[in-house]
């Protein structure tokens, strides 16, 4: 992989165009006080920076006040970055009609949360349904009393830990706001009391937005099946026209994907020279798309440049979130068209469409004939593509995990429906617990590389992976998705693999799918009768590097699961910080961060974690 | 007042405890990277900072997006504070009852509310009007659809270019994070849509959660009447027992106050050798007191020290916004009892009473109580109270400045309730203009020197001016809210004092306040029969220093209203974002800031504005 991106730099290079690594040269080294979270911007009368001779900022402002403010600050982006997302999907739901350009696909997941959230649907027309569905949902943004509704799927001694402390969420939007107006100038300076703010706001999006995002995404596109694809560059056909999706909100990719697949287009497409239509993903809408479409995965979020920089994209369609501003530029390098849709991600030199519901499928199919019209203006001088790419089996929302589960169930004695054949095999000590590897790339670390070098000594050590966003797209690129992925595991692995019929690593999504995995650990909390914080389940992020990340990972302590961190988080500025994310939650939440720089020592000290659990099951 | 401030600051060398002018020193220089707002910090790649050899960030960011972003992040936390101030508010709307803690004291206001707002009022009971009132303003935070009730009070020209422009905003908190949603890495790099959302947001805060305060806020504790009153640190009393109130939220002191009043806490402070109880305000607290019980206010935002400083404080509470951290340090050099009451600015080393409608009475007494008990702690060889003050005539909202306008009104030729006589006087000349003067104080500029010097030169030039927050607490210290100040005026506006018998700057309230202004102004241009834009009114924010000031300035501009800034806002790192907020706003809602580091070159570019407004009405 590392010689195809110094491949292409080659080309960059040879067209005058920058790409992150450039970037990164010219920005490191990086501030050291921004590094440790010990500069506040947070008024006019600063910056203040803390140092042994400055240590208060003017208004007396302490490193732990300031590290805290920007820790809470991070989490109230993150959180409004997927919960936001999910308010738009909602809006989506709220469009859909039989004869629409949105409508819904699963009806079954439909009536399910319809019924959990005593929503009448018998004899009910389902758009009814949906509709009320879609109000019942956006009024977790802005309820004025209350708390969120998701928050009754965890495991009731979440539920009561979380009352006691009160950190339950109340809606969704009024957290963020919450935790912006304690972080302003002259309010909180307890690092404690941001620390629990965070939890707080992170759980309104793990256990509100980003579960709802997930919930009606599933509604409305389907809920993911399993799918055979593939992934790394080498997905880019020589002589198709390639459109790319990228971005995060799957309301926009899945009508581009949708109108790649109209006879018409596809014939307009051959009439210009071209063997067809192939749209690939990138980033997060590529994991969207792969476990509902089987669409191929082009790559992960340092990838991005690298796919234009193949020379043979016709058009990169983007919507929200992690979408480098520097495409830009390098789409001007070559005759790629950059397309931005969304109000929430204008980017300048892009071809703006804001997409919307009423018109979204004619929007698409428009930008698709323009992607078709743009093949002719392929340089085939500056085309490149790397030939590698790797197979993968994708698609494992906890539907389709309880469902492979179902089928190595002995139907005379247990039940169907239920996580007790994993947590059987996690008992016996053939699996030695299961991992959620989730986030993005970091040019901090060598990127992939610690994806690559966890993944792969965990697996050996017979612990089950699940993954989303950028690390399951790695997995991809790595060929760890595959079904043969499982001579890479120990003995114990290998067999529940070949038993169950599943890769050892699943692929759950996206990052706003990293809910699906918090109703995973709290699925087989209760079937197995205890709390998610004592199984042997943890998350890791090696290579995380967004605001949405800090969030997560706020989310999934608050669960109660471990979180292993690969970067640190920036408040090393703060001892009282940095207690307060590695042992200060842990009193609350019983749960915290665990940081290693070194991604093998990480290793050790997830499988340390791991049996630190199983013993205290006494399994 | 500055030599007060040199002796204070000498027993605070005494008492070996740091005030906010040592802290400055340690300071400065600031980053400039940050002063120039291009210092992204928004993921953990970077920090990343622009520099001639460093053109972008990590992602491709460069400067505008970086200086735009965190410039919309101001804004949010700005809009956030506010309003959620505001939700506090409504939440204690709800909470009253004939017998509780809290009543409605402004019926006629709150019916008039209700009215405006469809709710029925015949034949109800005043509380159960006001509960559905606060139930409906409640949801302008967080309903689904539509845009906010308020934005109909804006005049028809101004309600149809915020259509247009599409930055109606929508509920409040959702306001808010679409802001951090944009903000986030790889969403909206493009200045202009950036500065856009700002204005959106920003409308939000004045013409949504400020408007909510101030309206609630009247209803429950009263619309400010005319008081004379008293300000600067010599309205401490060497011989009672001082009680201060600091912050921004009325619904803490409005109880304190009240319970410094009861008989029986009087007596209890005279059985331990007091004369009596001695309430005095800080900052916007003060002037929210100030403007319903006359109460005296001790100063504003950089005198927070201060006040601890002369040693007779027995007890300080705070409720939010603008509380120095520092003073949890300081007080503990004295006798002064330190107390927060607000989850949202909880402070290590201060004594946290959580305050809750239900038991507010209760817990105001034990706290008067407490610093009752606290008198005899105080050590006299501390106490140093400075011997000014001045009189002051505060309390006037709108309502206070039609029934004043009423009362030079040719009921024969005209009829009342209307802004005429003002424009009257306007129109002919003898008021050139009127200046709103707002904002904080900022060690980067002389405390109070520009306010005093901006409002000394605009009522020489016959220019009556409106104040608010520390402004306002400055223009009392000054002398400037007391009538005499007409003395000070030119002759046009001194006839106006005379006539309409006010002093020649009008006492407006707190920062939440603003919003008072923007009726002011559009309820001058309706009975002028012009937009808001077009009356020769204009802001000014000579010391400003919160992100608050940042959001409010935005949805002044967005109000059509110029804003005369003299501290620059922290985007000179990007030539985009400076001539937007300078140049691009004035295309969109006619008005942008105008920056001008010396305040007398302000007062003149201030002047000209009035003048040019005034030469294109043909007056």
């Amino acid at each position: 992989m590392e010689a195809v991106t110094a491949k292409l730099r080659e080309r960059a290079v040879a067209v005058g165009a920058q790409t992150w690594e450039d970037r990164v040269k010219t920005q490191t080294p990086h501030c050291r006080f921004g590094e440790d979270g010990i500069c506040c911007k947070n008024c006019s009368m600063g910056p203040c920076r803390i140092t042994a001779k400055a240590p208060r900022g003017i208004c007396g402002a302490d490193a732990h006040a300031i590290a805290g403010r920007n820790y809470l600050r991070m989490i109230a982006a993150g959180t409004s970055s997927h919960s936001d997302h999910a308010r738009e999907i909602l809006h989506v739901l709220l469009s859909t009609s039989r004869d629409g350009n949105y409508q819904v696909r699963d009806e079954e997941k439909l009536i399910r949360l319809a019924t959990e959230w005593d929503i009448p649907t018998e004899g009910r027309d389902i758009y009814e349904v949906a509709h009320e569905v879609a109000e019942t949902g956006l009024e977790e943004f802005g309820k004025s009393h209350g708390t969120l509704r998701f928050v009754k799927r965890a495991t009731p001694e979440r539920q009561k830990l979380w009352h006691d402390l009160d950190i339950e969420p109340r809606a969704i939007d009024r957290e963020v706001v919450t935790s912006m107006h304690m972080t302003h100038m002259g309010n909180t300076a307890d690092a404690e009391a941001l620390v629990r703010q965070g939890l707080r706001c992170a759980i309104a999006n793990g256990w509100g937005g980003s579960m709802l995002g997930t919930e009606i995404t599933d509604i409305l596109f389907g809920t993911p099946k399993v799918w055979n694809t593939e992934g790394n560059l080498g997905v880019l056909e020589p002589d198709m026209v390639n459109v790319v999706v990228h971005g995060h909100d799957p309301a926009f990719s899945e009508m581009v994907v949708t109108a790649t697949e109209i006879k018409d287009l596809v014939d307009y497409a051959k009439s210009k020279g071209a063997k067809g239509i192939n749209v690939v993903g990138l980033c997060c809408t590529a994991n969207e798309v792969a476990m509902r479409h089987g669409v191929r995965m082009a790559g992960n979020f340092l990838q991005q440049e690298n796919v234009v920089l193949t020379g043979a994209v016709e058009m990169m369609c983007v919507d929200v979130q992690c979408i480098f501003p520097a495409l830009a530029q390098l789409t001007e390098c070559f005759h790629t068209k950059f397309v931005t849709s969304s109000p929430i991600a204008r980017i300048p030199g892009s071809i703006y469409v804001e997409f919307k519901p009423e018109t979204a499928f004619d929007q698409a199919k428009e930008l698709v004939k323009m992607a078709i019209d743009n093949y002719e203006n392929r340089d085939q001088n500056k085309v490149y593509i790397p030939p590698t790419k790797q197979s993968a089996t994708v698609g494992y929302p906890c539907e389709q995990i309880i469902k492979h589960l179902d089928g190595v169930t002995n139907t005379h004695v247990d039940e169907l429906g239920s996580y007790r054949p994993a947590i059987d095999a996690i008992k016996a000590g053939v699996l030695r617990g299961a991992v959620a590897i989730v986030g993005c790339n970091n040019p901090r670390v060598r990127p992939d590389y610690s994806h690559f070098e966890i993944m792969r000594e965990l697996l050996a050590n017979d612990v089950l992976i699940v993954a989303t966003g950028c690390a399951a797209q790695l997995a991809t690129k790595a060929g760890l998705l595959n079904k043969d992925a499982k001579w890479q595991c120990g003995a114990g692995l290998r067999r529940v693999c070949d038993l169950v019929n599943i890769p050892p690593i699943l692929h759950m999504g996206a990052c706003v799918d990293i809910s699906r995995m918090m109703l995973l650990a709290s699925g087989i909390a209760r079937d197995w009768g205890v709390d998610t914080t004592q199984i042997p389940v943890v998350g890791c992020a090696p290579e995380w590097m967004s605001e949405k990340a800090v969030s997560i990972a706020n989310y999934v302590v608050s669960t109660g699961i471990d979180v292993y961190l690969g970067i640190e988080p920036q408040v090393k500025g703060s001892t009282q910080m940095m207690d307060l994310i590695t042992q200060g939650t842990r009193k609350l939440t019983g749960a915290g961060y665990i940081i290693n720089l070194d991604p093998h020592e990480l290793v050790k000290n997830i499988l340390d974690g791991l049996e630190a659990k199983r013993a205290a099951l006494g399994i």
